[in-house]
């Protein structure tokens, strides 16, 4: 695989550096020549999309999406209908910021069964398709690892989002690839491949797998703390032709408690030689 | 699917009760009206598996299956090697306990590929089936939920064991099918019916998925404690032709510390209602 060259498809998540606000994180990404910037919805609470889009936009960073969307499945008509008008809500607010794309996680609710959670999937996100038409927002369905399918997505391989995306059939569904949910999964190039050449491959993000896992959602590793082959599933997505940013997103409790300068040096120099 | 009348096909894992030693475990099933046993391999240690199989028998309990051998997958040859001697132990073991089967945890190394680790996998169980036949010792492939795929199994779905037994090929070697790894996948209830259609359905296992999972490893529910919906996949195995005992394989530090004649008859309870 060819080595990363240079920082120009460095993405990252707003919730990886966690202890910093939006003006904070702005600054650090564009000093360290970081060139893209997903912004989670909690960075917007109480504060002006548009505002933040525009510091976004005059710090030379990439606006590459907003995270997250999703969560459509609950058991009763009401949550439902919630989950609909928070999702609007969401694609208003991508669209102040200036950015194309919802990442999409997509939900599930262990009191009714997986089948159940996913027509609520699709039914939710048709629901919200006439709003990222007058918006231009897409939606990233991102599988989630099957660890998750109780109470955090239906959706648990690439094949399913694959497959969801053909049957909502929709130019503003693709997917979300993530090497920590996928990594896997026997079908992986398969569905990447196939991912690729039905146009839905639209997000690449990465982060390790750490053994031993201490926490099932807060113990992700910084690239190359782990077992993920991130060389490989880079290669089998770029063979797929995508030519999007690399988005750093890790949950970590231990990341979280450390210096975040020096977090951010770890994750360009782990970016430069594990990825 | 029809409710389950009586206790014939019961078993418990002695790791479900594992305050209990060998003694205790078979004396307080017995009397609870268990039917069968599972015995893992640490409540063997320093004992003579022999004798402990005629107390078995004498009780009228059915010895199951011995857990577990697998881990084959390592990064040194020398490591490959000490996995096969243990496992050819594990098959003395089961013949002198009287059982007919030995399931298999397959193992990976998060040093290493997971094509390498199923390499090793394949390669380890054909090495030890002379000795399987020597004994008349069945293996029965564990598909581990894919959050053990670093260290505990590169096998990680009903499709990957189904298609393992295929490549094997040998009438010693088949599926065991525990819920708890297995609800997630929506290939499931094809998987089951083509395991049972190729022979390979072996044994069931039962316990719940509780929401929040708060270990990765310990912190399984009692059926009925959490989302898995136990009674449709028995239904799936048993159209697929399964007659064999319900296994109860609950690792869980919060049951382990409360009473263990108090988790028996909630076990029971629970196997009456919720499976």
């Amino acid at each position: 695989m060819t080595p990363i060259r240079d920082l120009s498809k460095l993405c990252i998540h707003t919730i990886t550096t966690k202890p910093w606000n939006i003006e904070t994180a702005i600054e650090k990404y564009c000093a360290a020549g970081v060139n893209g910037i997903t912004v989670w919805r909690q960075w917007l609470e109480n504060r002006d999309p548009y505002k933040i889009g525009q510091e976004i936009i005059k710090s030379g960073l990439t606006p590459v999406s907003l995270c997250r969307g999703g969560f459509f499945p609950a058991s009763s008509l009401t949550d439902r209908q919630k989950a609909i008008d928070d999702n609007r809500r969401a694609i208003d607010e991508a669209a102040a910021l200036g950015t194309l794309m919802i990442v999409l996680v997509c939900g599930a609710d262990p009191r009714q069964s997986l089948e159940e959670s996913r027509r609520h999937i699709f039914e939710g996100i048709a629901a919200v398709l006439p709003d990222c038409e007058d918006r231009k927002i897409r939606l990233a369905v991102e599988p989630l690892h099957p660890m998750y399918a109780d109470s955090r997505s239906a959706i648990n391989t690439l094949k399913q989002a694959n497959d969801l995306c053909d049957d909502l059939d929709h130019p503003l569904v693709g997917v979300a690839a993530d090497v920590y949910h996928l990594w896997w999964d026997p079908d992986l190039q398969n569905e990447i491949r196939r991912c690729g050449e039905s146009g839905y491959l639209w997000a690449f993000h990465i982060c390790d797998w750490r053994t031993p896992t201490v926490d099932l959602l807060n113990d992700r590793g910084l690239m190359g703390e782990g077992c993920i082959d991130i060389p490989q599933i880079r290669e089998w997505v770029e063979q797929a032709g995508f030519e999007g940013f690399h988005e750093v997103e890790i949950f970590s409790n231990r990341w979280w408690q450390a210096d975040q300068d020096e977090f951010l040096k770890a994750i360009i120099q782990a970016y430069r030689t594990e990825c």
